[in-house]
């Protein structure tokens, strides 16, 4: 994938249907915090500080390369407009911390976008390796082998009792976040999600809406749930008490779609195959009507209601119909809402039209 | 077109977009009223007149087929299950009246499906024949001329002061009703039509809606507007004042389409594309629900905003989504409202399927 890619594409393979429990399961990721000694963490480092963690991850890079099999786009914030940093943000490859000044702050991003390597975020790395559907184990071997590499070139900070230090106490010990993005229609449309949120944060995980998180309006019903805890407790712990949390979470799901789909196949499929037909041909199209539709769409496919072939375009739309994608497209942001919406429905139209199911 | 066509067929050539003013003017339609001298009406009738009457009338079929050019199917009510004759009252070839008793109630149709001869209606012959747009002079001509061929071969009661005889003195003198069914959605939408009604009414005109009239909601913005004086007035003058009257409706409608592109282009052509969506793919449809969607997307065919290619199927999908149409072919009217949905919307999209557009 060539660098335009990067702001000029909405497609992300990770965000791609497949792998396993891919059916509830969008995607799963891991982060790994980790600072270099003897330089203070992003937020108080000078510019010489910033530089010379700059430099230090720079070298490590080619090893990188060669540990994960594919080059690495390298993208520094500071060439970087305002817009082309929304869209990176919208694709999860880096964070909105990572803006507060963009000054040696650069990020490494595989061509396949699977790995991205934050340089001065808040932490001097973020590792991130995201995959398909759920599974923890394959991207954290991945952040770990390549945490391993940067260990083994340079000095990391690392306590024998508090574990990797990091800038900020929530990521002490491991410097572990694992995130797994759970799309639950069934729960939110049973009610039975604000359930699933208390009893997940009971268990020490949290869980928040992808969007539309603000308005308790749980726009695309699209959810990420994540370890708060990363001290006291092994990597393999972390990740099996969330792989379980998430299992857990999908056989719900389930149980919601299969209830639905006793009682109420018909509306479910009419309002699934209503949702594609709009998507398919409005001429106006908000953010958050795109996210209610896609999800219809989305369950639709999953409950086998509409060809396969429209589930290609998931992941395609739920960045391509974004407004930060969008005005990067245009190249301007000053754009009115209805303008926007008019691109937004022109753009979902041109993504649907490759893939027409009937 | 068979026979079998009559009832298994939703096609209507004279309802299809055609003629003249055919972006408001679905079609026009003349009916003559004639009696034969010396035997009662038909309500008064006993089943030896009726039989006479059904016999004179199918003595001169020869001529009408020779003078319409066309072979005329013969349905004998008696003969038809009571789901077929409600098809020939959803198609306005015969009326409900026609109904109240089958035997002897006979009507001729002629394979073009534009003429129909009721045989012992209210009067014993009804003559009615329909084109598409806005054309009374053709129809007038048409029906005028199995009139003379009736009248040179039977005793037809004419009186010379109250002209030609009828069993409701309402349609006394010419015996004539011109009618013209007109798509209104920009009056409707406007709110204008009300006006239009009123002024109507005071010019001697009836206008009624031809869906949903009785809640008073328009459904599918499709009107009636006829004559309702018969008496006094010659034929030519029946016709020009409902032509004129037309006229000046078309213009208002078109009027008021114009003020909607100028202040509302952006959300009528997306209201309209989302119609067109819905009726491509929903699963289940009400009655209600089709006729709302299909006048939008008709208005958007007539403003240029989707392809002529669906236009084609606005007269098929107006018949065809028809609950009497549907339980016809379904042979049963024991469905339940949501499976009368689903068959509906299975229908429509089929309808829909041969010319798709984009």
């Amino acid at each position: 994938m060539a660098i335009a890619d990067l702001f000029g594409s909405a497609s992300l393979p990770w965000l791609n249907i497949g792998g396993r429990e891919s059916d509830v399961v969008l995607s799963s990721r891991i982060r790994l915090a980790r600072n270099f000694r003897g330089i203070p963490f992003p937020n108080r480092a000078d510019f010489t500080q910033l530089a010379k963690v700059q430099e230090m991850a720079s070298s490590v890079l080619p090893e990188m390369e060669h540990a994960v099999g594919q080059s690495f786009d390298v993208v520094d914030m500071d060439r970087t407009s305002p817009l082309e940093r929304e869209v990176l943000i919208e694709k999860r490859l880096i964070t909105r911390n990572f803006l507060r000044s963009p000054q040696h702050r650069v990020v490494f991003i595989s061509q396949g976008r699977h790995v991205s390597v934050m340089v001065n975020e808040e932490d001097h790395l973020r590792i991130q390796c995201m995959v398909n559907g759920l599974d923890l184990d394959n991207p954290l071997s991945m952040a770990s082998g390549i945490d391993d590499l940067v260990e083994s070139q340079l000095d990391v900070a690392f306590d024998e009792k508090m574990g990797y230090l990091t800038s900020c106490p929530t990521n002490l010990g491991t410097g572990l976040r694992a995130s797994v993005l759970l799309h639950l229609p069934g729960l939110v449309y049973t009610r039975n999600i604000n359930n699933i949120i208390n009893i997940s944060q009971q268990l020490g995980l949290s869980v928040r809406a992808l969007y539309g998180e603000d308005d308790q309006e749980w726009q695309g019903d699209i959810f990420q749930i994540s370890n708060q805890l990363t001290l006291g407790f092994s990597e393999e712990e972390i990740v099996g008490n969330l792989k379980s949390a998430a299992k857990e979470i999908v056989s719900h799901e389930r149980r919601a779609r299969k209830a639905l789909e006793l009682y109420r196949k018909d509306q479910l499929e009419d309002s699934v195959w209503r949702a594609y037909g709009i998507l398919c041909h409005a001429r106006s199209l908000s953010e958050k009507e795109v996210l209610d539709l896609l999800s219809k769409v989305r369950l639709g496919v999953d409950m086998g209601f509409i060809g396969e072939a429209c589930a290609a375009c998931f992941s395609e739309i739920l960045i391509g119909s974004r407004t930060s994608y969008l005005q990067n497209l245009a190249g301007s942001d000053n754009m009115s809402g209805s303008e926007l919406d008019r691109m937004r429905a022109e753009a979902v139209r041109k993504i649907l039209s490759v893939h027409r199911v009937e």
